[in-house]
């Protein structure tokens, strides 16, 4: 392990951080605030990241195993530094708090401790959201954006970085294609601002929330969400970015390219636009009879199947008051996730179509044993070792889970509000069933809970490995 | 397929359940009541058997897919037919219900509609705890100890109904392994019959609680299950023969040859020792406050770690009252289940294991790629095939689970509720949380739930792909 590089690296994303830190105190000026805790925050962040950044090692030799360990430190350091300026600026006075809620940010998770956040300086209101915006496409892809790094570095990086069972360079570079998935990323963010803004929201909100849409995040400016805008058309241009967010990247950029037949022959794509018909039928047939007319059902269906599937969790109603048997779909939903390479959180839906597919094959040749065993995806030949780790990060996925809503019990709720709970943080979602519904919030967890459900949305951000192998012992990890 | 041939085997398993059909009419005689309806059920059964047996087959060979619909077959048929005397006899109106009791007893899930157990006649009381028996170690099991039947078919069956990932045969010949596995078990069954009847109990209730530990069902004779003896002594035996029928019966067979140590040495059996010690521990040091003498903790905190992991399903206590951690326990408890090769449900404790070293395998493999992957379980390498079979089979362990919550959750029912009663159908444990725990039954679900947690049962109990193949479309079949 190259120890020195790493937290040399960690030191880069540092003063990328302080940079970043300067948009609230722009936002927090533009409101006449004095967001001087953001700026002590910077210093500190700055201070810290400069201090890192001199450790340069002689040696630049990278293991398979610092890739993996560099973008968990990052994304751990980031959350702690992150929730300084929460906690010096008062609006979220426990630590612990404001450690859940950067991480919750970072992550895309958007499960959030404030009671009131309305009642938050327009600073941290932006800082929230941003964070979402930041750790959507990921930091270390940005920061292989803008600064020169090494090829192969940069492969290991982007591997434990990116969603998805497989990670497919766009073009040779690994640079250039993380510029490339920044610029279709910023477009679209600015796109939906535009459409928010346009649509009577001010620019901050739509700003704050585009950056919570593309982020797949689901923090919003107002205690009761989305609802309290009270806006068909808000909720439709955010389920429709909702769609386009949770789709896999690479698909845009064949589009940019003119490939648009090849991208949407994607079988991810097809299941994609399959899965969302066919919830929001199945759940608007069971609130027709709340909502009365076919619109508003449609709509309502629509936006719950996009804000959970997605993994942002934005909120416009109260889905524990629907049909049992909606919850369920939800749940199903957060199972599943967004696509692979895509800002959605959850399993991802190619590695549950891996699955799918495997299982059928392994049933067929159950009784049919000389049969050779194929599993295609996209009309290509899936090979094995990917066949197997998918398997693998299934089972990781749902003992992180079941770890997870073992620790929680111990504040005493009930098993679908533990089990609910775990599940929206390593799928990154949100809210959940029961006490963790969409009229409720995280904040009456213990400080261990809080903890342990942090280390699980960044399991799940960061698709376990990562966060694995930095637990691992040392001894194994020789390349 | 050879279809005849199948049929052929069906009608053979209907005329050995009718000749089982006689000790249900024994016992009944034994009371002074007039057991007409298992008579008529029995002729019924007959009839059926003898009509199927006829078909013959010229055609002799054997394919694999056969094997695996040969069993799914005869668990339904023979559920079907032993639904009879319960709605004949009056004692369980509703077929749908009769049914699913059948199905419950001969999964040895012990999950029951029946909200009077005391008002069954004799004959019902002894029919319904017998098929905990004959289910526990497989009707199929039986037959081949009992019938002259030629090899490859012989192995294809066992393979599709003895419980765990890889079958090992005693002996050469799988009839004498058949033989030998069912002299252990009743053994097993007449020792655990002679304690319970010494301390206490009549011989007739000591008889059919020794027919539930068997094969780990869990229906008791009283409406208050193993709770209404009040009794420590009866308690305790019952969860320390449990410790044995959750045990793989291979080990029996060692010691029976005098190989104790290396009987000893197996993996499988000390991790199940680990868990069952640790679990206990765990949730004694919860409930502690209820009890307040260390003894009475133990015994209900051991008892109740073995009728959930032993997936029994007795009751003594209604731990939904225990505190919320020991709930997550015993959820836990309820997907690893028994061992392989034992009575007892749930994933199974070598799958579970397997699915632990594959994935620490994977993870280190992740950091070291040209490290060889080798998983070991009692020092011999597992093979690949056999890795991804176990990972599939949790995959659809998990999809099976969820499809049937979804379905369960049309009756209106809290998310926990169908979630557990869902666990504890494929698991085949009987209790669940919320509205199925101990102090409830399945009385109030509809009739569409009741078939399709019959169906989750049986492919609980059946280890999913024999089910999944009968229901596969046949052209994929051909061996």
């Amino acid at each position: 392990m190259n120890r020195k590089k790493i937290w040399w690296m960690v030191g880069l994303a540092l003063l990328v951080e302080s940079g970043l830190m300067l948009l609230p105190i722009v936002a927090g000026l533009c409101f006449g605030e004095r967001p001087g805790a953001y700026m002590i925050s910077a210093l500190i962040t700055a201070a810290a990241g400069f201090l890192l950044s001199r450790l340069r090692s002689a040696d630049d030799t990278i293991y398979a195993r610092d890739g993996f360990v560099t973008v968990t430190l990052v994304w751990l350091v980031m959350s702690a530094f992150g929730a300084l300026p929460f906690v010096l600026s008062g609006d979220i006075p426990s630590y612990v708090d404001a450690f859940f809620e950067t991480m919750s940010g970072l992550t895309t998770t958007g499960a959030s401790i404030l009671n009131n956040i309305e009642g938050l300086s327009k600073a941290s209101l932006f800082w929230r959201s941003f964070t979402h915006w930041i750790g959507g496409m990921g930091v270390l892809v940005f920061m292989m954006a803008v600064l020169p790094m090494s090829g192969e570095h940069s492969m290991h990086i982007m591997r434990a970085e990116v969603p998805g069972p497989v990670v497919g360079k766009l073009v040779p570079r690994a640079g250039e294609t993380a510029k490339i998935l920044y610029y279709i990323y910023g477009a679209l963010t600015a796109a939906e601002t535009l459409f928010l803004w346009f649509g009577g929201m001010s620019f901050f909100e739509a700003l704050l929330h585009a950056f919570a849409t593309a982020g797949t995040g689901g923090f919003s400016t107002r205690n009761s969400s989305v609802a309290s805008f009270n806006s068909p058309y808000v909720e439709t241009v955010i389920a429709l970015f909702l769609v386009l967010f949770g789709m896999n990247f690479n698909l845009y950029y064949l589009m940019l390219k003119g490939k648009i037949r090849e991208a949407l022959k994607s079988e991810e794509f097809r299941w994609y636009i399959a899965v969302i018909c066919i919830t929001t039928a199945a759940i608007a047939a069971g609130i027709f009879g709340i909502y009365g007319n076919v619109w508003d059902t449609v709509r309502n269906a629509f936006f719950n199947v996009m804000t959970i599937m997605s993994t942002a969790g934005f909120c416009t109603v109260d889905f524990t008051t629907w049909p049992q048997y909606t919850q369920v779909l939800i749940v199903l939903l957060m199972f599943i996730g967004g696509c692979a390479g895509s800002t959605g959180g959850g399993l991802k839906l190619s590695r549950v179509m891996l699955l799918v597919k495997n299982a059928g094959t392994d049933v067929r040749r159950m009784v049919s044993p000389r049969r050779v065993k194929r599993v295609r995806m996209d009309g290509k030949c899936v090979s094995d070792s990917v066949l197997t780790t998918v398997g693998t990060f299934f089972f990781l996925y749902i003992l992180i889970l079941l770890i997870c809503t073992f620790v929680v019990s111990f504040d005493g709720n009930d098993f679908t509000t533990n089990f609910t709970a775990s599940l929206s943080c390593i799928s990154n979602v949100g809210p959940g069933l029961a006490k963790v519904g969409p009229k409720y919030n995280y904040a009456g967890f213990s400080d261990l809970s809080k903890i342990v459900m942090s280390v699980t949305m960044l399991a799940g951000r960061l698709e376990i490995y990562p966060v694995l192998i930095l637990l691992m012992p040392k001894k194994t990890g020789r390349g």
